[in-house]
């Protein structure tokens, strides 16, 4: 990016103090700020560098009164982090979709069509009858193979794999070594001990503003027609597995190195920690939040419930038997401490054993 | 594939109703299905589809009797259901092994040999002296290293990656983005605290019939001569860690997100869910059953054993000592309640104490 | 590699008996060797072997008496098996940095920079601005982005992805598919329910002698200037989760499908195992031992723990809690038992209750 302070200044609606012409081209941290660079002061602790800092400009409050000599422009706003985390944002929105045009060599199959303001890396590969809408970034060794559809600005870093027939919305962002529509895990046991594959011919479908992260693997589904899907708004974090025709509903989250196993139906609003993993044929309610570690076993029905261990029930629960789990030796102690002293009692006046041990 | 309804009627051992000339393109659900695609109806509720599907021809029970009018072909066999999953497998087969020749650019090294009707994506590259068998397919982005051995009818799904030397058999379905035969996790502690590589110098072997999931990892044998061993018929889901020297014996079915540690011998037609840990130099017998997650930290000695837990025990005990687990606070308040009842009456009768607490 | 058989015991200060001129080109088992091939002889009861090899030369104790005519070379050390260890790493060493050279196609950014003796495989590709030192060896299928900074003798296996402004030391291996630098799973909820995405806008580091496995993922810092750092002489396995702004320290090995999550500092020399997962915003001391799917919740204040469970605690006693678990439902039935016992005599003497059930 450039832009000129005064430029800047008028994206964040705030006001310049000192020279406006300057540009800018990047943002840093007002400690470590060099020419051409806008960083931002906010906590007070750290004005002691607005004194020295060599950025072109400064984002502060409005009512900043400097002690010292500045020698950096000013922007003067009601809430300097805010203004910053907004230039970051756009900064990064721009830094992600900057590139443009096709890197040679790549492969483009028959009948496949690509819109407008399109980055196709050097190495991407796309197969035949492919249809990507525009503003869409593909970089170097992506695979989108025969019949994928992509809407506009979606980004697909380096190496992502995405196989025949899968669908992607608009707006997702697929980071590298994701693998969309690969077979899902079907094999029938035959009566020699082998197993015969189950053809695997559904797709997957990506909705709107999804995020996927590095090397996470989606399977498509079983049957023709049927497709393994991530409603909108769904974030997954890296090495997640994703079984065959399962459903991930609408703003659920998940952690890293989860896996959800075939044909679960995960509800909306979901968070699902990191490691967490859920047995499949299940249906998971809406607002479910399911700890770190996690085994599922069984179905979750009821909204908004909260829980933990393997397998999983009520957290607060979980807790308080796993207290008791660590004191465990201290308690079969004293389980035996009490056998000893009623068996005694016991032996000593009903007289009928002499060793302590009684069996009623 | 394009067949006639006729070709398909006599590859299913059916007999024509209607119109047998018509060309075949697809497969499709009664309920979806249009011009030149074939669907199936078995169970009666459907049966309303069959008076309104566009289908080109429908796979029935051999008695049915229309209610209406039918304005498909029909073909007449004894179980509809498993025809059509025979056309789903035929079919898959032929979409598996459709593709043929050579896209460029794509590399291949010097004495290499590759046999007929192979396929070899854009940007796949293959290492020199290698050997690849009859009808192999090689996605784009694929790579083989140097003396690496291939067998017939395998397939190498886009991004697949075989380090030097390793052996893959015939019938091979390798996923996206697995990687066969990187450095076993092999480090020499030293005296000042830092880690000396010890050289892999092994190669993964990979027997007929066996199926690796996307962005799987297969560790090489340690030492020359050596192999991490993946014996036939084996099913390997997606995000496994296999060790170096590891061997998983004959149609052992793994799922996802498991991991075997280094030296491991599993034995065969085992049953491996997601998530599970086998800890190193283990022996695990044939036709066990390992549960979700659990970790196994010996070797299992007796063939036919199912287990679960961490570290793992027989599977029906777990559950009833888990079933515990969570009264465990309960169970502590009752021991509490206990304690407190045989210290009273000890202190009445024996008049030791006067707090209720008593130690014999 | 070539050497005469003179030429490596000058290498191991070993004497020659036999013909010293005769070339080895690869290290073999006593058992399988062939000419041009070295064995080694360290266990007697291989001994039967240096009468039938093929090998031409063989390493054996300095004191080593034929009991029969050998045909090939001795070469007379003090240890053999530690000779051999020398000769394989010297073999690894001279196998993982002989390749050198440019494949074509392959792909190179503007103002990009690269020391000698570099090997560059076929469809790699460097972006912008990149500066690479010497000895470096990139793979095919390799993406480095823009900025990218990578020191001497590294090597990147086929597939390696290191996103833009990534830094990588000297002398570090990373294998297959293992993507540094991805985004961080930053994600801010609104009141909507939906996410926005923070922009990760930091980097990673990994220092000096850092080996990272087959598709083990790093996400970058959150903040501008800020990294997830990886120090020297750390040793990470496979399928391994590194997030946003963890810190490894020095020397520390991981192992496989082990999980770091955001913002946690791990101490120098800690030990973890494979399946761990850590939570976020933790401090790990140095010296720690996490066993196998341990799941760490709280920070590790004091060196040299061991530990164990989920959440973990000292691994001793968790195995002892576990010992117990593993008897609970005895244990449950043993206070059942105790319950009928204690309230049966208290009914008996006290008389209150008829039933045995006794509440004080």
């Amino acid at each position: 990016m450039e832009f000129t302070v005064t430029q800047i200044a008028n994206m964040l609606g705030g006001q310049v103090s000192g020279d406006g012409n300057q540009p800018i081209v990047m943002l840093a941290k007002i400690q470590d700020a060099k020419k051409g660079q806008i960083a931002f002061l906010s906590n007070p602790k750290y004005e002691q560098f607005i004194y020295t800092t060599q950025a072109s400009a400064v984002i502060v409050k409005k009512d900043f009164d400097p002690k010292k000599e500045v020698s950096c422009a000013l922007i003067l706003v009601e809430d300097p982090y805010s203004s910053f985390t907004i230039l970051l944002e756009h900064y990064h929105k721009l830094l992600s979709f900057q590139k443009t045009g096709v890197e040679q060599p790549s492969f483009i199959g028959a009948n496949t069509t690509i819109g407008k303001d399109h980055y196709r890396g050097a190495f991407s590969y796309i197969g035949k009858d492919v249809s990507i809408g525009d503003n869409v970034k593909i970089y170097p060794h992506v695979y989108i193979g025969d019949q994928v559809v992509i809407g506009d600005n979606t980004i697909l870093h380096a190496n992502v794999k995405l196989y025949d027939n899968t669908r992607v919305g608009n707006d997702c962002v697929i980071h590298a070594g994701a693998i969309i529509g690969s077979d899902g895990f079907g094999f029938a046991p035959q009566a020699d001990g082998t197993y015969k594959t189950i053809p695997q011919l559904g797709n997957v479908i990506i909705e709107d503003n999804v995020s996927i992260g590095a090397n996470t693997v989606i399977d498509c589904a079983t049957l023709f027609g049927d497709s393994t899907i991530i409603r909108q708004g769904v974030k997954l974090d890296n090495l997640i597995q994703i079984a065959h025709n399962v459903e991930i509903g609408k703003n659920t989250v998940i952690a890293s190195q989860a896996g959800i196993s075939g044909s679960t139906k995960i509800g909306e609003n979901n968070m699902i920690a990191g490691q967490v993993g859920i047995a499949g044929h299940l249906v998971i309610a809406n607002n479910t939040s399911i700890g770190a570690q996690a085994g599922i076993s069984k179905s979750i029905k009821e909204d908004g419930q909260k829980v933990l261990g393997y397998p999983a029930f009520e957290i607060k629960e979980y807790f308080r038997s796993y207290a008791v789990f660590k004191r465990l030796p201290e308690l079969n102690e004293r389980l035996r401490e009490l056998e000893k002293k009623v068996n005694t009692k016991d032996s000593m006046s009903v007289g009928e054993t002499s060793n302590g041990k009684n069996e009623d």
